[in-house]
């Protein structure tokens, strides 16, 4: 599912960045329990809170999505 | 705003794909109506129907993002 795979590309990002989910949501101005399920793929996420994660990550929204919904994912 | 960037992009893809908004709407299975307004800006699209449309180019989601909310774009 490609909120998964979206999840699980946060995530990746987040331990780069080396800070905690509830520091990240802080940051971008996030509920903490609500960027936690967008990061555990539960969430069909809207465009405007994606631009802010992309922001937040201090990359481009292409950047973002590098390699997620790729490999015979299913949408 | 971003949606108007998104859709923006939208736009722009379709043409060079040579195909109507009605025609990509019922390739990928959307509601012509609801396809339009993403191309106008005034939806807050949801990750699903991004890749949908993603998919309905045969492109990746980085791809589909490819100078999105760039260049000083406010989210």
């Amino acid at each position: 599912m490609i909120t998964v795979d979206f999840g699980k590309r946060l995530k990746e990002l987040r331990r780069e960045a080396g800070i905690s989910q509830e520091k990240f949501a802080l940051k971008i101005g996030m509920d903490r329990t609500y960027y936690a399920s967008v990061e555990a793929g539960r969430r069909n996420i809207g465009l405007e809170n994606i631009k802010k994660i992309a922001d937040g990550f201090e990359i481009s929204l292409s950047e973002l999505f590098k390699g997620v919904g790729v490999c015979n994912e299913k949408k």
